[in-house]
């Protein structure tokens, strides 16, 4: 009935803390399952392989039926592992950063079998939501999986990870201020149904951590709250069914740039620059969004990447075609050339962009 | 399968706006709903009746069956009504304050009917969580109902709504703070278990308001913030399963109180008040509440309700036999004698309580 | 999403089969259930407390906090006890006839436990439905309750029974032809939407047993078809989300026949009477229902009973009043006089009714 | 919680009627869906493609984005066509054989579109399950996809479809007699547990036409039973989670001999003999399968297939390594005995079989 109240999908298993990667086990067998294959990224199993799989394989009951080094996210590759994992497997655990994530992600999906993700890093809500990013027919394509059975982040981890990816995980997060704006304003202009309760969520999830107090943030406390909201930011999305609560015009640019670009920045560094410049354009929430990443040191961190204004400028002009079904601020030409201009008169982006 | 991923319900209509009642009737409809009954608390059709009758009777695919002027949350007397309700009804609306929400939400439950929660005064948590607080066998009883099919707040209206219910509402929230502590407490002594994003959902819900900047609790922004942390506090419980991540010790407290007083105060401002005490037990995060209940004006108002610590006291003691089963910092002896000490010497507390 | 795939509840625990009651403590168990609760109809703890209580009690892990004997399907006196039941109760837990069940089931509606249905007799359907007839401001009221979490029946148990309730069983059995019938007539003029689904498993549910070869109707073959079909039936409705796949014109007479008489007899044997006499006005499977009737012996057990042609003259005039809002065949005075004439020409119904 | 009742997920739409094929853009929007795409078999499109895409694109509101004639089932090509589909797509349907249906169900899974299962003949359940059967690596394997959002029949078709199907739908039917025998005899050796509610789906399934007059095999209400009982095999199923309810020893010998053989029969075909094989093995309704298979004309058509004892023979050795994880009737050996006895020296069995 369309009077029923609303159902979602949350991760069964949540566990965010630091020094838990020796618990992974006793989180798996909690929630029921028995016979796993983990997906580890490239690189990783050096680093955690040994605490992780031990975990797993030092309880009698769970046991590893087969484990892969893994990064490659082109879907003809995937498919034939996917078919090929044992047909007893319980569970598919992705351990590292994005691709394998995805690829594990994808796999599970395939197999109809729950994902456990572990994050090695954070730098985007990829972790947390139901989608991901595959490479179908040469193009890199965002498809639907499945949301995470289990979350399991281990903020000593997430500290050790270089700063690169923390910054971009904050980029991505202060991107929920410009997304949310351009949602409403697509509702307003007829073009889209805010899911209000999406909305709250990722406002809350930006929010909690835009006005939190830290000293540094590779702080314990302070990365924990990040890596809160970049999952809430994940479940907002599967909540609206769609990726408008945590993707606006912002991202629009970041998604332009990884075309025009040889070696584009990590998704959340393209996503903070661009959240900045767009605040500035909605006129919205524009001095929060520079003090946090001031503040955080992101700003003199994008500073030392050499990115040039000219791509922004590009990708500004491409950004309404990425999504043509959308209407973001973007999708509006006098919001281009105001973007345009705050490219060169700006003087935080002068200084950050070449 | 154990192995499945968790759903849990959400509200389907959310809107929490300045002067939105005269879109309730759009809301509605927009959820396919065409036939309701309304229960406006005592006093409220006065000031609300007219214009949220005439923004559904204006709609002509939508009307309205019968409207009730009702607060009585004795359920010999809201089954009657309840099962007198014509059988083409589509949704149950409440329109007030605590409870009427809670009647209408158990006529909602027993007739298997969407509930649509309007609170003109957000004290609590209560309007959008799927439990209520009604009499039963004489005695103030919390039963499970359902979780609201909508939540409607327009915030205008909050605002002017008596202070004590403003304040009210910040003591229900800042309560997250120490009941969630009292949840990783009983987890850690085998009592219970934590379900994380519950409680990250309710740690969310508190952290957004407490590091928030305002000039005044009255002003617009603060309350939607407010309303949103007490609405996302409801789902909290929700995905639960149960109270703990909205209830601890405090809470506790708060329900002792209102069995030692003939007139206990408002759930919240006791709750805010116990939950200074109990964060000063736990020693976790104290001077936070302490700033946010001092900076909010709360102790201020609370100084003046002549509210004495004698109650208190016994309240302490009465605590643990509230809830049996749970192992909140309070079902500790010592905790409790630190309790009452704290009740002598704590400065802010000896100035609040008599 | 209105696209979404329809999703229904079903029994967790299903066991019909014969000497199971010695296996309720595993299979509760088995569930996962620990502590429950009790009812037992009048007389029935004689009969099979023993040996349900020991089977559950001597398990380690289970245990009963409380046992009831139970009748009374008042909601004014099911309330308190629903609510007086320890909050450490897991399951509750009805065994015996329709009221002790219809009685369990609301108290275990209202306290949000899952509900065992062990019926001892199964003279309808409600033993697998998720509504129940409870007795609300003096008047004999269907309600929304909850779809039983398990269903145990023992068919040596239902062997044993009255005659009576056997063919009460056969008569709500068989009515489902002339219930699905009136279903696609309410459709066909725009009353009404037909789940297919819903009907498919009604009208399976009654075909596979009347084309049942048997010897005799006490055999456990056909008695555990007869049962497997009441609970198709009760499933049927749930899908439905409401009664109509499996209550037509024929329960309408039956319903107006309560209200008439001082000592109704079975529902299902009222209810078989009137699905006879409907499927003859429909002219639609008489003939199956004819044969079916008579060579369980229901036609021969009928006619002991003194049932008056005036009562269903009388009723067929009532069916269309009990629920004014559906449209089926008894809805209109042309079916009601055909079906009067019937009553006065009908071999069989002259033979069956004085 | 454990302790919840299963939810299970049944078809929106289900109409299965004669000559409704011009009504099936009526059943497409009532359901909500606006913009489909639709795959055809070969040589479907000619003979229902006009009726189909008339209705679909007659209704203002509905449109069909794009159309394909198309049957081959490699993953490898479909999933290029299933990311290429229009991202404003809101269903895919399928209409034709078995092959169409399964590809075009698993593009509906690869975009998480709800998938409309339009067969043209029925000769197995896999027009209304999850599951379906692609060329994975170059071989045919069983992948889990998604529970068909609509299901559409028209009789007037499948009595038109070669009669090959019809027996091969029949065989299918019959084959869920040994299979749920089959899984009880797993559950009893401790190697299975049966989903006693998805057992009675299948027993009721099979019992409802196997137990039903007809004159010919091919008048509609014959070929309506038929394709109910098909449907809500394929939904015990998806209740079971698992393919046992409709799938045994009987299953395991035709998938063996698909692999045998260059040309295997319809996959009824091979079942309905390997069911009155293992009946017999089973000493289990044989009787009744013996009698079902000869009156519907079943042992007469296949007798002119020239398949061979010996063919059987391997493929009963071949069996058990089908699936080692399960354990049916023939997973022991004095079993596999006893069947090779019989293909030598049952009447039937010599007669069918060269």
């Amino acid at each position: 009935m369309s009077t029923s109240v609303h159902r979602i999908e949350i991760p069964t298993i949540m566990e965010v803390d630091s020094n838990i990667l020796e618990n992974v086990g006793s989180y798996i067998l909690r929630a029921g399952i028995k016979k796993v294959v983990v997906f580890f990224g490239d690189g990783i199993r050096e680093l955690f392989g040994e605490k992780i799989l031990h975990s797993i394989n030092s309880k009698s009951q769970l046991s590893t039926l087969e484990t892969y080094d893994y990064d490659d996210i082109r879907i003809e590759n995937l498919m034939p592992i996917a078919f090929s994992i044992p047909s007893n497997a319980e569970a598919i655990i992705g351990v590292g950063g994005g691709k394998v994530l995805d690829a594990a992600k994808y796999i599970a999906f395939l197999r109809n079998l729950p994902f456990i993700s572990i994050p090695t890093s954070t730098s985007n809500d990829g972790f947390s939501s139901s989608g991901c990013s595959l490479i179908i027919n040469g193009r890199r394509t965002s498809v639907h999986a499945v949301m995470p059975f289990g979350i399991i982040v281990d903020i000593a981890v997430i500290q050790n990870a270089p700063m690169k990816f923390i910054y971009s995980g904050l980029g991505d997060i202060v991107s929920k201020i410009t997304a949310v704006f351009d949602w409403y304003y697509e509702e307003n202009n007829k073009a889209a149904r805010v899911n209000d309760f999406a909305a709250m969520l990722a406002k809350k999830s930006v929010n909690s951590i835009v006005r939190m107090p830290y000293t540094q943030v590779t702080e314990e406390f302070f990365l924990k709250e990040m890596v809160d909201s970049l999952t809430m930011s994940g479940i907002a999305m599967q909540i609206a069914d769609n990726s408008a609560p945590a993707s606006g015009s912002e991202h629009l640019i970041s998604h332009a740039l990884d075309k025009i670009l040889e070696k584009p920045q990590l998704h959340g560094i393209q996503v903070g620059i661009a959240t900045y410049l767009m605040s500035l354009v909605q006129q919205h929430r524009y001095e929060r969004i520079e003090k946090f990443l001031s503040d955080t040191g992101f700003f003199n961190y994008v500073e030392g990447l050499q990115m040039r204004a000219d791509d922004f400028e590009k990708a500004i002009d491409l950004a309404p075609t990425i999504k043509p079904n959308r209407y973001t601020y973007l999708h509006v030409e006098e919001n281009r050339i105001k973007a345009k201009e705050l490219l060169r008169n700006n003087e935080i982006l002068k200084r950050i962009l070449k």
